[in-house]
């Protein structure tokens, strides 16, 4: 289980109990230690990952995971400690994909406020054309434009790469393309998978 | 006190001490609780600031607070949940320079992956050039090119993306300009300030 969306509780400093405070100076509230006093301050988290092409046809993930099992999206994840936003964006392609890539540029930027996440997109190539299916995949495949499954996309901010970076495609420029996406409206919300 | 770099012995969920390990499916050491199970991560922070430009000029604070107490830096800080990138700028800038500004687009994006941060500096303008010091700041000040204090910039990540900003602006274009910071090497620490 992970610990991303359970109340704190406890100081994981002296594992006193916490309490809600706006700390001297501070304009919001906090969980502060009864205890030590340490503050624990919260703050948005990164998925970063790619967009890889390999002959113009762009990876896919079908997710073996929840939120949205069985549903496609780009590699991504979570950024870890210790690498860089480029380095996360490969190792979740190698994770999920087994794909090597070489990365380009920052291609999107996707703010999601209401779940506290920053997604991140890189541009990226294929370095041989292997991939297959990580832990985390069901399945994993190149598709061309046409055969994109857009109703059985995982996110939101997965469909608004893949639009911006077919579009730019068209023009023979990859820009940076930022959004800002809010709580979805019911017909909004990515269908259960199929099958 | 900031829990930030403390670290982690008990859960912040159930109280329970948490032990190293590698849960299954994963590839890194996580702090698990001994008692409930929960998985905390710990993932990379963002520090998000502006280049607000008036009349040509460009605003910098020097810091009233650790690190760098008393060293010149652009304004930024820890982006905050329930926010965007471009509203984190926006907050800092008005925290720390009392300065209303519209956000651009974002130019410069530094790893630091030692230190587990993501900087992010947006371009910016002040709405009516109105500014001052806020409670982290013992001072604030518009300045030229020629007058910027290189020697007693607080952190790299703000002299690169100040002297990128001012090398676009004299080729009349803004781009988005990234790095990776490593350790400094000990003539790469900035100096102790003068006064």
């Amino acid at each position: 289980m992970s610990g991303l969306h359970l109340p704190m509780k406890f100081c994981s400093h002296c594992g006193a109990t916490v309490s809600l405070a706006i700390p001297a100076g501070d304009t919001l509230p906090r969980h502060v230690c009864t205890g030590c006093g340490t503050i624990h301050y919260q703050n948005p988290k990164m998925v970063i990952g790619c967009i890889a092409e390999w002959e113009g046809r762009i990876l896919l993930c079908r997710r073996a995971i929840e939120p949205r099992y069985g549903l496609w999206t780009l590699p991504a994840g979570f950024m870890e400690n210790n690498e860089t936003t480029a380095e996360a964006a490969a190792r979740e392609t190698l994770e999920e994909a087994c794909a090597e890539v070489d990365i380009g540029h920052l291609f999107a930027l996707v703010n999601i406020p209401h779940i506290h996440q920053v997604h991140m997109f890189y541009t990226a190539r294929l370095i041989d054309g292997r991939f297959g299916a990580g832990a985390e995949s069901l399945e994993t495949a190149l598709f061309d434009e046409a055969d994109i499954p857009w109703p059985s996309m995982a996110f939101r901010s997965v469909s608004f790469a893949l639009r911006a970076w077919l579009e730019d495609r068209k023009k023979g420029h990859f820009g940076l393309h930022t959004t800002d996406l809010f709580p979805p409206t019911p017909n909004q919300v990515p269908p259960t998978p199929a099958g």
